[in-house]
């Protein structure tokens, strides 16, 4: 199909777009992308990092578009890879990642959201007009089938499109990777998407801009901060508001400050924070791996009960002592490599690859937030007083 | 007074900030700046123009202390353009310029709410405490006194660092200035901000980029219709709500969006259609400099009336047909260069300034918008005979 | 025809080459580009500019190539306008431009070397087992036939490539041009490059790249100084050597500086002084257009006999003064828009065209350049007076 | 001193030079540098790598400045720093590190030549009448004394400078590193340059940043062949020629290209090859941690007797089989980073930069290259066939 239309993008430059990718583009589904910011409240640490789920998933379609372009791939493949780098982030609610939690409490998914939306809206008459098949689109998106693994795997397009483009508004140079020499590296082997050998270098380098953009951006302490507040707001409006699925994925940001600047009581405090940008300070921290594995996992499931806990024994209000453990996510890198002895797992070729995979534990940190105004109710206690009082609350619940 | 934090910024890398400008930044009247946009609707056209008066004003602050450097101020003259720079977009209200109308009309502008901000919130505590003069920094912002012009004139470091970031984010390149060329080539004469005629060239780019960013961004003819729906549903809801001046300038972009979504009628639709990027289409067009200066202005004057009329003789429900008369501002480049006879004003040096405020006059363009569904409304009529049709509608109302 | 390789190139990323286009890489004729600079001794001023007639002519391909993706040329089209491309600049010798008028006292120049080579050599065999014809080729490269325009007219691919790539290694703003958009914007109509209608900003933006770049960059007046000595100094090399034509082809910069290094007298002096950068200072300078046309053409003509009168007079030895006078090159720009009256010529639709064209005479100099033990000669004459003198001295050698 | 000049770079936009530093760069001595390529022949692959060391050493002149600002250092160490800087590549010869393996031969050391040219030349009288102490300086480029880390030692500025500007031009983006932020997090504790805890991942980044320029840039495999074929041919020619040290040192990378060109027989021929860049093949390969470590530094130290020997076993001419053993260099990174328990190594907190010490000998490779027309020679032999036939080869001559 011919392109009708461009758009300009900081990133790629200019994005065409055929008449199919154009109605897609112009449903209210998609249109609403626009109002979802593709860090949530990340700006609160980088001013200008303001970008979208929108102008993200232009990108990597368009990534889609180059790399099938590279793979020499029938024009029908191309355009359905196209079309599922579009849709992939269909379904993300207001707030992106941290309203994730919000849908898993209430039995659902985002990915769940971004079936739905395909195999039932107007999007999902659109594909069929142009005998597009909803279901191997939603699969695609999901990481299966034949070219699942482009749109979703460890050095998947996606991924190569956010760290740029993060990096790029964040004013960071981690995220700075090489996209034409991986695009040039890969190759299709039964399904699989293999780096050939002499790209490895080009795919390490997009691990390391990885875990960087993870160290300075994604996992920055004062953006856990507003994360956590944020959450906590969140958690609580819903009790209060007794909202339904339906329509919590109706909302866009707009929606959702705006509801939360209206409510009462701790939400309506909380946002108001935010907003000021007054935020709570780490009133404790400890490397996680200092943690006993089993200890943390209980401390995951009864956070609230922690950290309630522990606010009324300092004397503190509810809510405004919040805890934070953050998951150890073990990242094996299922990267396939090839080599002159068959295909192999990059951790089997890469040393570096290897140390990415134990220094992302490395660095997690364990942490106690409240608001300034009670940091003094904390005075007199040295950090080692304050750790084994803290480890006793905690037994306590446990 | 030494920098205590840095922040990140794309177009500048790092931005340090001292103890005075922290507190300036970190009052609630500051951190509104983060949610309005510096460009209002123009996302729309350019999926990544999100950037923020937040972001810009830190700019125009770094640049500030860029060009004191350069002139070699003393410390507190320094200290006293770098605020001036921080504080320079403090007063706009939600949607930046779209709403600067609204303002007009309530008797008021967002330079008076400027002075207001800096003069009575606990901004003019902070000043106050450092020993700043808060009505010295107010005259700053509007151009006036010893470094009025660094702050506000036709070549100051608003404009410079507006146009690098906008073109950053829209992705053109034509916003790219030689900013260390403009500020090595600046001097103070006489209070007057003075170009050395070996920088004649960098600053001749600056009007250019200038011209250029005028033309496809800022007057993008969507851009322009997404305005004049915009604008015109807020001229609805406040003729509906009667809302104060007072609450109007509280408001951020958030606010406002939120209270047209769930307005009624007229602006509800409006606020429906912008969001789908639902938009008007041109129904009729033509070069302004082709409709006589006096007719012009009666048509500016009575817009309303004359929308109202063609809508009513056309069918078409009103508020469905909106005209668009583009302002000739006469920008006359009011930039002094240093030449070896004393100096000379910019266009007596420069062929290419003097064409460069003859080309803005050109582009101009007069227009009618209406939804794709009245569009057939205006079948059967050719352009010719459209034109006369509006012509004598237009006689009928002044 | 299959890539069978990529080039590394900073400008546009990855340069893919076919069977075809590296074998005529590989040949010795084009090798030898890597050893001729682009802009000659510009890196004397800009210390960075040391790029080469070979990552431009690889770039200009790379154009050929999007270009003719644009314009959905065919298959066989397409490769014919990339060989172009890349063969644009075989001809150049040791020094390019600089060494031109050098080619035209020996009664050639550097295009017809061009076809010279294409025909003659190696690259004759290669084009013919590809079937390709040569002369077809060397029609291309000087602007004839079908996509003639494409490879050499006021907007080709040319140079778009060398605005871009020489502002990136001057490391100024000027040369930035928003490439896609030109693209996108260009049709082939009766042979003839048209621009779209809304491409004419991306266009007027080039033009204006052009005049910034030759302001700041090609016509620097330190760059002019340092071409007048080295000129001079090959004249009276080529003078003492009497060197053949088929010699000097066959020259690259490293043969020729090393040839100067080696020789006697005046040219030795003057390499030495351009290794050592110990260079010729402005004399005296006056507005080209303050010279009567009739005046400035016999003064072209007899430069080197009005450099040696005045230099007897003032007690200067001989090639010690030095007088340039810039040739006022009527740039009419042929560029054709379409508009909904037909094709128009750009300055009938732009005024910033008109003023370009104007613009460019506004600023070229009439200078005398001297070293600066000679500069004590001329003391004691005030500009008014050595002006007078000046004059007298030309007029008898009239 | 005030600066009285700008130097325009595409690395670091505008180098602003003072009087002291304008005359040391006037000399014929630094000029010279001007046509000393920074990275010798790397051109033949990245085609933009043309740069010089000339502009590099601006740009660490430039660093040092930035960094001494950041450090708050009086005027005369800030100087003192900026020279070092732009000083510290002053001994290098022709071709820069290839030709180092000739002055060790010689005996010499482009160290020692540096510190020649800083006390002997006019260099030490123009330091004098500025009341610089030229030992000083040379202890500095050497990393001695109070401020030498911050000139030489593994983050050092000269990396900083080399990494950003070498992927400028390779057109990379492995090269990449957050300068500020690097800079910004350093701290002078007893003369140790130390790394505050918050800027650790900045340092990592340019450790790995090291890393992917070693793997993809410095020591690509065809750079590694065109270095063996010219540093044999240098070898060769030195014999032949009986130069003096004096008089290599010298030569420019014009003088020792024409000397080539112009020399005889074998010498000759390599010069000729690499000017048509008719290069050596790989004939063979194998990982280097597979050879013993004793083993290695016999054939280092034997590698041209080796390399005859394997020749006339193939019937190849004597210099028509190069071997190439990569040195391991143990890069133990020796930096220090500032942490709650005093300073620490970086790889005590670091595993990223524990796995880049590692990762670094994991892919070196020993080679033999040898010209296309000699690799039918070497027909019949499997891999390991001739895996053998070389170890015994090799073991016949230790």
């Amino acid at each position: 199909m011919k392109s009708i239309k461009t758009i300009r993008d900081p990133i790629h430059g200019t994005i065409a777009v055929n008449e199919l990718e154009l109605e897609l583009i112009d449903t209210p589904q998609f249109q609403r992308l626009r109002r979802i910011k593709q860090n949530g409240l990340c700006f609160l640490i980088y001013p200008a990092m303001n970008s979208t789920r929108f102008e993200h998933s232009l990108g990597v379609m368009h990534l889609a578009g180059l790399l099938a372009d590279h793979l020499e791939l029938e024009d029908d493949d191309r355009q359905i890879i196209r079309v599922a780098g579009l849709l992939h982030d269909i379904g993300h609610c207001a707030f992106s990642h941290t309203s994730d939690d919000v849908l898993t409490k209430m039995g659902h998914s985002h990915e769940e959201n971004s079936t739905r939306i395909i195999s039932e809206t107007e999007i999902s008459d659109i594909l069929g007009k142009y005998g597009l098949n909803d279901r191997e689109i939603s699969e695609l998106i999901n990481g299966r089938g034949k070219f699942g693994k482009i749109i979703s795997s460890e050095i998947d397009i996606d991924k190569m499109d956010y760290l740029i483009r993060d990096s790029y508004y964040a004013g960071v140079a981690y995220g700075v990777i090489d996209l034409e020499r991986i695009i040039y590296g890969m190759k299709l082997v039964n399904n699989e998407l293999v780096i050939k050998r002499g790209s490895l270098e080009a795919v390490e380098s997009l691990l390391i801009s990885r875990n960087l953009m993870y160290q300075t951006v994604y996992r920055h302490h004062t953006k856990r901060i507003v994360e956590a507040m944020f959450k906590r707001a969140l958690d609580k409006f819903l009790d209060d508001e007794d909202m339904s699925y339906e329509d919590f994925i109706q909302m866009d940001d707009i929606d959702l400050v705006s509801r939360l600047r209206n409510a009462k009581g701790y939400p309506r405090d909380m946002m108001k924070r935010i907003d000021r940008r007054e935020l709570f300070k780490i009133a404790f921290q400890e490397g996680i791996s200092l943690i006993e594995e089993g200890l943390r996992e209980e401390m995951l499931k009864n956070s609230r009960e922690i950290e309630e806990g522990i606010a009324d024994d300092l004397g503190v209000d509810r809510g405004y002592i919040l805890i934070d453990i953050p998951e150890i996510k073990m990242s094996e890198f299922r990267i396939l490599i090839e080599s002159d002895d068959g295909l192999k797992l990059i951790n089997e070729v890469s040393s570096l690859a290897r140390a990415l995979e134990k220094a992302e534990e490395e660095k997690l940190v364990f942490c106690i937030y409240t608001p300034p105004e009670y940091m003094k109710n904390l005075k007199g206690f040295d950090v080692e007083k304050y750790m084994e009082f803290t480890q006793t609350k905690l037994g306590r619940f446990l």
